[in-house]
């Protein structure tokens, strides 16, 4: 009996002959995020990996209002071709007492060519009142004109009833009627919004099923925000009460806690509610497109992200291991595959054989049956970890340690004789200190010495070491350092104790994580940065020269 | 007519009457998230924290499976004083065929004193059947065997149901003799856990009513994942539904996509069903709270966390400003200031004259009414906020802030001149590194020149500066450095970001955090370590000497 369409389940399940809008405002609506701006180039960029994925809509921008989103949408026209997709224009309605034909804004949503204009809309009296300062009348005007508007000009038309909840739970007439203006008028669909986000499922439930039975078959949507951490929930709590469009972005992109995550919400529907909801139907390249579009937006992935985290299908527990690697679907929600993730055995303090074999297979070591090397490996590993080292955010001192032990030895591109470094102030604690390091050490039969500056003693020792290194393998040049961690291990000694380094290094095409340990941050750096110029000559196949 | 006590949301509150758990496993289960490795210093040090925040109930470790938390429980016994909160160790039920008086693990946990030991037992056959490798009737067994043995033992015995809800729906009757086997021998809780984390909230609500009929009136509790985005709405699904028990994690840390998020849903809890679950309520101090229990665990905090977030209530700066000021309620879900966060302008920082004057308060410095000093204070700790500072942990660096500007400057008990750090380390990297560093201050007229080794530049560099101070002012000599944290605050840069160290210091009697930044680690250690000097003589009363 298969989990996923075990009887309860399907009760549940939309019906499949309803056809459901996935609309994806991550241009839009995420842009909001703090710590995000999105050029036009980056929009142009984001835009087909969005299609890739199978969105039926994308909401570009707000042309009129943002410079940036009027030309998004002009280049669009001519250089964005879609597969699968819409573009969806994002604006208001017309001003308080001005004519829909005469407000620019308006006039702006013709003409950036969007086949779809999704309006925002007011539906919640207070703030028609307090923030639109007019009445509710002039606002169902305001809706009702401008939806006939671009209906007229030949556009499809959405609306995005702001404060949708909130309003009708204050008022539930003024909020219905605002709706019914946009029904009555044309608009295809209209998108309740949770815009303070702090609704809960129960609640959305409710609403939406009221709603339902008062405005007939227009179709509702459902534009959530994760405030009470229930976007995803609500989405569905909306879905099930009829509504047949949902709005999010990709990674949960928007202002304060974001909006519902668009991938999370679609694999839902499509592997629990058994619903095909993308267009061409690339759910299993999702995982790359989620990371492709963070690389784009210059945030770092969540790795505890649903679905396509770098840990969310990460098993830490040993004792587990062996039962995961028979039963691997006793311990999945679902197959990481259907997301284009994959399964991951996390080294840990409790690594057991089984851990051990399953993480030398993902490195490309097959151990199965060779018990005497995994023994071997299991108590280096074992034992390390007791000292304060951790693999588990190290795959490439890990891929060293396996190496090490399967082909008995490293190769030797270079031996270290000594490194130093230097680091001072003069004057008071404002002023900039100086850091230099010396490293000496022997590569290729030479001896060689270099002395490097750094933005600190770690910055500077990597210099160094990669300048000598240089000399006789230039391969190293490419290599940088973007990710630096420090842990100090046991707390109750202070700077007496163990320091772990772990630092993440590039090639520009991929990135391999090293760690280092020792009673200083200099010494555990070292290790962690030799670890990680090794691991990286290793893989760029470059063979030691004698 | 207030949102939060609309006629809708009431139906759907919990019966005042009943009580529920709050249960944290943040020590137990959070420890399972990748990249998370609690010592035992730093699990004394989070149990304090959750104790203030008021868990009923907090899972300390798995005495004698895992060795730290066997010690953990022993120093607990002596060190910890709990004022809410009731110690709980996890553990499993005795193992098949063999007796439960003689099962060490099952002894274990009697020996760690814990008055609640919560045994995870197996109710879904096919993980009896295929994982435990022993048939149905033993395993209801284990289960009657091992309650009702620790029961007999005095102990209050939880049961966590693992892999509950896939059991249920692929066998109900055996999960549900499960429950009854617990139940009848005693257990107090039985907790079903979603322990793949693939559930959604109509799922989950059908299973527990379902559940509820056929086990009568023992407690239910929930133990939810995060896996499909929906652990919070899960979670209040079970609740709604008769569960009256639910166990989470600050920060939503665990393993994959982590446990339900515990601040998150007491949040809803007593701010949305307007239920006060916490004991002695401190949810307006939960934002400080959780943030500390970032620093222990070094993972930084996710900006986009619901209510306790850095962005959870800021908002674009723009059009909305001036009407959220006026009329804030109608832009977020809640007042912030009930969870300790602050509403924020996207081009400000954290920082606001409220918060700035509670924190003020907290140290002593009466600064209501004083407009003037606390704008000063308030663009002083925004700035320094933007360079990389933090006071939330650094409660003596901020003391200072304060000090300086409430009385004009701060005591000048020493002049910095210049220091130096020399680390080398000859040979290979196996060997021991040489750490040495020279202070050159002025301190009671005289010029002090001290040179000190240690291990590693930063203790190298705490010594040398003790040591030059203390023949002015022996009383540094009783200061000890107990803890040190590092975080690379840019982490796009590697190591060019800036640095920021935070240290405690103790005098024996109470402990000090100060904060310093810098462009490397020993700069920002230097800066660190210079305000926890100033800090603790300015605190033990020491005048300066000219």
């Amino acid at each position: 009996m298969d989990l996923l369409t075990a009887a309860r389940p399907r009760e549940r399940k939309l019906e499949p002959t309803v056809t459901l809008h996935v609309y994806d405002t991550t241009l839009r609506d995420g842009a909001q995020q703090e710590g995000i701006s999105l050029s036009v180039t980056d929009k142009l960029a984001i835009a087909p990996l969005l299609d890739e994925l199978g969105v039926g809509f994308i909401e570009g921008g707000w042309p009129g209002a943002v410079p940036k989103d009027t030309d998004f949408f002009a280049r669009a026209a001519r250089e964005l071709t879609l597969k699968n997709a819409v573009l969806a224009a994002f604006g208001a309605t017309r001003k308080v007492g001005v004519a829909t034909d005469k407000d620019p804004q308006v006039r702006a949503l013709l003409d950036s060519q969007a086949p779809v204009v999704t309006l925002v809309a007011k539906s919640d009296i207070r703030h028609v009142e307090r923030a639109l300062k007019t009445d509710g009348a002039e606002n169902l005007a305001m809706i009702r004109d401008t939806v006939a508007f671009l209906v007229g000009e030949g556009r499809r038309v959405f609306v995005d009833a702001e404060h949708f909840f909130d309003g009708y739970r204050y008022d539930p007439d003024y909020a219905t009627n605002a709706a019914l203006a946009a029904f009555d008028a044309g608009a295809e669909v209209v998108c309740l919004c949770d815009t303070n986000g702090g609704m809960l499922p129960n609640w959305v439930s409710d609403i939406v099923s009221e709603l339902r039975e008062r405005t007939g078959e227009g179709i509702l949507g459902m534009h959530a925000h994760n405030d009470s951490g229930c976007a995803v929930a609500n989405t569905l709590a909306a879905l099930d009460a009829g509504a047949q469009h949902f709005q999010g972005t990709v990674n949960g992109y928007g202002e304060r806690t974001g909006n519902v995550d668009l991938i999370t919400t679609v694999a839902n529907l499509e592997i629990k509610y058994d619903r095909r909801v993308l267009r061409g139907g690339r759910l299993d390249d999702a995982t790359r497109i989620a990371h492709a579009i963070s690389e784009i937006t210059n945030i770092s992935p969540f790795a505890r992200q649903p679905y396509v985290g770098a840990s969310a299908f990460a098993h830490k527990a040993g004792l587990h291991a062996s039962a995961i690697k028979v039963d691997a679907d006793l311990y999945q929600h679902t197959d990481p595959t259907k997301v284009g993730n994959d399964m991951r055995m996390l080294v840990s303090d409790m690594a057991g054989r089984a851990s051990i074999e399953l993480k030398g297979k993902e490195l490309g070591f097959d151990l199965a049956g060779q018990t005497e090397v995994l023994t071997r490996i299991t108590n280096r590993v074992k034992s390390a970890e007791q000292q304060g080292y951790t693999y588990e955010a190290a795959d490439a001192s890990f891929d060293l340690v396996l190496r090490d032990e399967v082909s008995g030895g490293l190769p030797e591109y270079f031996t270290v004789e000594s490194w130093r470094t230097i680091v001072e102030n003069y004057g008071s604690t404002g002023d900039e200190a100086i850091a230099e390091a010396t490293v000496k050490l022997h590569a290729g039969g030479e001896r060689i010495i270099v002395t490097a500056e750094g933005n600190g003693p770690v910055n500077a020792l990597d210099q160094a070491l990669r300048h000598a290194v240089e000399k006789i393998y230039p391969e190293i040049a490419k290599f940088e350092l973007i990710d630096f961690k420090v842990r100090i291990l046991d707390q109750e000694q202070g700077t007496d104790a163990i320091t772990r380094v772990l630092i993440e290094t590039t090639d520009g095409v991929s990135s391999w994580f090293t760690v280092g340990i020792g009673p200083n941050i200099l010494e555990a750096s070292w290790e962690a940065l030799i670890d990680s110029a090794v691991y990286g000559l290793i893989h760029a196949g470059v063979k030691p020269v004698a």
